[in-house]
């Protein structure tokens, strides 16, 4: 005998991204390749009277273990978050508490998916959340995709013609890696699909609060007549990611098993973080603390999009976020964001390449942009630096043609 | 279609036992159920002070994203630490952070075990282990036992019958159900064994630094010449449980694909709670406190096993701990701990019927008792409850025989 591996290992190894995004991490380097929310936001005074307070008012309780499914007062906390935000109907028994939504689409590929099922989701996809399912093994399919979001005729094209479809994963609103967000129209299409064929839905939203403009639509949680959608949210991007506190919002006969799984996977969260979050949210005004981060992140959006359209060579596009991090630039077909990545990062500016965001390849010519963490002047320095790098592949391409 | 769950999602149903252990929730019951160290202990002044000095030393670090494997000073006091005292020769890149040491178990699953794949344990094992292997739907071996733990005659010869064996999982020092520690002699022979046929050792020691007499014994993971063992830790017991922080020790290779699973499963552990504990051994004595745990726990053993003595009927069996948080009790073969439960709960008493310990089942005769937690007039008086049902069915039986 010897150390064999589970075969699911064989599609977790270490990509040639990964290599490249630690290269970003040089002080040097501008980086808009992380999707880290802007640290000077954080509310380090108020948690600082927080974390004092609950040891205080809660001694020993706070450091004890608590239930799998969470700590009541900040389920009951989200529930009516959501309520209003989402404009969902549910209450703190359809939540449970995790280690960030990444641990939400953790549990989801290991509470829907067996080996060579089949996962639906929009083309690209969240990166982190491709991860996460393939530790199970499945196939993907990759819905197409416009400025809208997914193109529900070739939805339903691919259920009719798809056998072992067990799950659509969807981020409708601001989506990583691309800024789209889906109109009503598309929601209201996608719920009418997803009901006529009766298939679970991961709706991922860690961003949905972030919006800078235009209206809130309802969540397709607030629109799931029949139990099909598993709604996951984050404390990451609307307060802090250090505390890993995220949740599941999901009909009781799914949620039960996603309740099992967090008992086996790690037992609970973090009984002080769930107790300091909930606490936040008892004495001071959340929404006003989302408020302060939208005003900075609408700013910064604005400054890169308007670096963007002067720095940036003519022949490429890229979308217009409403909300969220992330922007998404698409180059001419033959471009390949990898190899002109390394020039980048020799001209001290990163970006994350966005063949990644696609589980099965095949596209290279586009990368994503964050706008959330550097500072303006870094924002206005990194995109010129991004266009010269730009400019020489787009005019290499402009003079071979 | 419809909703179908994963196949895995079968072996995790509820149990019986939940549903039992529910019931022992009420104020009235004295538990001995539980495996909660005894909160009074834990340092809820300390923390508030470490809790303040964090965040404004810190500041926003301790609230933002930190890396997969950890915060590395507290990577570092952990392997100082463990080279102290479990006797290992390792730096800080053999240690992950996990969210408790449950969540090391349910990577060793993901990483080492597919369908159908073997895992032997010592029989009987640890109930939330067995949970967490079972949803990657490997075959249970059970490794019969005695009171110095694993027999390693039995080991042996199970290797040499067995096929698709992935891994061994056991749980050297006071064990949990049984509270046996396993002699020094049985440790090099299985070393020894394992070193022959090569086989992947989980050793889970949540418990190793609670000996309340006798001598520490080496660690396997410190006896290691092959790079075949992973060590899993965690300050749930000799610190507190609430903030869910662990760890997993392991070589290079292996540790690698933790560290891969822990990216997709939740991105990385508590950056707060990790970088309180860290300071916390900045600028306490963790020895110290251990030690006062171990005074309290100390305690707490001698007065059950001594009231058990007296109150107990006279035909079962029980272990005596040198360390840890449990006894097991051993009730002649036809009685079963899980119809007496029922009555111990009418009683107010509760223990864990010990058959869930077993993967394949089969052994009800027996069950857990916890010491950690209850004050010690609640001992005795939880012991009396017990031996008042207990002698009850001891009585039936001499009448019957």
């Amino acid at each position: 005998m010897a150390i064999t591996f589970a075969r699911r290992m064989e599609g977790l190894k270490g990509s040639e991204i990964r290599e490249l995004l630690k290269l970003t991490e040089k002080p040097e380097i501008i980086s808009f390749a992380g999707g880290l929310p802007a640290p000077e936001l954080f509310p380090v005074e108020e948690m600082k009277k927080i974390s004092t307070l609950v040891l205080e008012e809660s001694g020993t309780a706070a450091l004890q273990y608590t239930t799998t499914e969470g700590f009541p007062p900040l389920r009951e906390h989200i529930a009516d978050r959501m309520n209003s935000k989402n404009k969902t109907n549910i209450d703190k028994d359809s939540i449970l508490i995790t280690n960030g939504s990444q641990q939400g689409l953790d549990f989801s590929g290991k509470v829907f998916l067996d080996e060579d099922d089949v996962v639906l989701c929009e083309s690209p996809s969240y990166l982190g959340a491709i991860n996460a399912f393939k530790a199970y093994q499945p196939k993907f399919v990759e819905v197409p995709t416009d400025n809208q979001g997914m193109i529900m005729e070739e939805l339903e094209n691919i259920i009719k013609t798809t056998d072992r479809i067990k799950m659509i994963y969807v981020i409708p609103d601001f989506q990583n890696p691309t800024g789209r967000t889906w109109p009503l129209e598309r929601r209201n299409k996608f719920m009418e699909i997803i009901n006529k064929y009766e298939i679970p839905v991961i709706e991922d939203n860690p961003y949905g609060e972030l919006r800078f403009e235009g209206e809130n639509l309802p969540s397709l949680k607030s629109m799931d007549k029949k139990g099909l959608v598993v709604f996951l949210g984050s404390f990451s991007k609307i307060f802090c990611p250090g505390y890993r506190i995220g949740w599941v919002c999901a009909p009781e006969e799914i949620l039960s098993k996603y309740i099992f799984v967090k008992q086996g996977a790690d037992l609970q969260a973090s009984t002080i973080s769930q107790r300091e979050i909930s606490k936040f949210m008892d004495i001071y005004d959340l929404d006003e603390h989302v408020d302060k981060i939208k005003a900075v992140y609408t700013r910064r959006r604005d400054l890169m999009l308007k670096t963007m359209k002067e720095e940036l060579p003519e022949g490429l596009e890229y979308t217009y976020p409403e909300g969220g991090l992330f922007t998404w630039v698409e180059l001419p077909s033959h471009l390949n964001s990898k190899v002109i990545m390394e020039e980048c990062i020799a001209s001290n500016v990163a970006y994350v390449p966005g063949g990644s965001f696609f589980p099965n390849g095949g596209k290279e010519n586009n990368f994503r942009l964050n706008y959330s963490t550097m500072p303006d002047e870094k924002i206005v320095e990194g995109i010129k630096r991004l266009g010269v790098v730009l400019r020489k592949h787009m005019e290499v391409e402009a003079e071979s043609l």
